[in-house]
């Protein structure tokens, strides 16, 4: 090995580090100086990497939920109990790792992209508008679940409360950044999926 | 009158072009060169009426308030039938006006500027929390007449559901701008209300 040679840039560390900042300070407020300042990466070798900061926005939204959608899957194999009191369980865990976070984070990446989408371009958009409807249909699959085994309302169709759950869950998060507490995820938990119990 | 003088500039008017860029492009995308060339306003005048932009965006969401609740109040005298069935036909009202809205200021002020409370100032942010508060309260105050009244359920304290009413009605905002649709306001009235109701 060569004295001197900067160690190997992973472009997976760079993405999640642009996931942290973007979901810190949202896209726009995120300059490429400071995403390579922060990386600790030479301008070159970023554009190695991403065509555009948008481009590199668009791969960090696909990075961040595989990364969630994996962790989701994990903690659902590790729970005991019904799927409903899985689901409640985890969202309990979710509940306690914002509360643990660092103040200021509280906030998932997606919550805080869709306030910014005004601005953005069709790519951007669409890339945001993909990864939530493939969290919704992962969450009308475990409702579905959860109606099979009879532990949740089924005088309303599985998708509908799939949206219900995630609007609410944004809702939730982007008022817990307002008063910088995870109270109203606490209530999301607690309160809002005692009305979808059956 | 002499000729050529500039009409009053009503600090109403430029309160109201204020709430209107900040719905649409968010606090800090909006610049002060942007709200005086949008109000024909020089700067002077401007200053005049506001110490800072941040004085501005702090009265513009009191003002934005005081306009949104006297607006529900008023609907709410001129509808018929239950306190709940009121609620609904408001909501209802409100998912058409955002249709008919020009695209990309789908959204409330209040909502927008919530996530970009993370990189706002002390008085910014209370401004933005005393205000869902509020809020929040007149729903509460609202829900409690329907549980008097029957309409919904009493499993769950008022204020409970308020909070969450609150929470799925940004949430959905939130969809609706990524989807460009109202189609998430529409389940918050059809689906969500039918949640809590009795």
């Amino acid at each position: 090995m060569s004295r001197g040679r900067r160690p190997e840039h992973s472009r997976e560390k760079i993405l999640e580090i642009g996931a942290e900042l973007f979901t810190r300070n949202g896209y726009h407020a995120t300059g490429i100086k400071e995403i390579l300042a922060e990386c600790g990466v030479p301008k070159g070798s970023f554009y190695n990497f991403f065509a555009s900061k948008e481009h590199f926005a668009v791969e960090i939204i696909q990075h961040y939920q595989s990364i969630e959608l994996e962790r989701w899957t994990e903690q659902l194999e590790r729970q005991q109990g019904s799927h409903f009191e899985k689901i409640n369980m985890i969202l309990q865990a979710e509940t306690e790792r914002y509360s643990n976070a660092e103040s200021g984070t509280c906030g998932c990446l997606l919550a805080n992209l869709s306030g910014e989408v005004s601005q953005a371009s069709p790519m951007f958009k669409q890339a945001i508008l993909d990864s939530i409807n493939r969290v919704i249909q992962d969450i009308e699959r475990d409702i579905q679940i959860c109606q099979d085994e009879g532990s949740v309302r089924t005088d309303i169709e599985a998708k509908a409360i799939a949206e219900i759950i995630w609007d609410n869950w944004q809702g939730s998060l982007l008022r817990s950044k307002v008063l910088d507490s995870v109270e109203p995820l606490r209530n999301h938990q607690l309160t809002f999926m005692k009305l979808i119990a059956r």
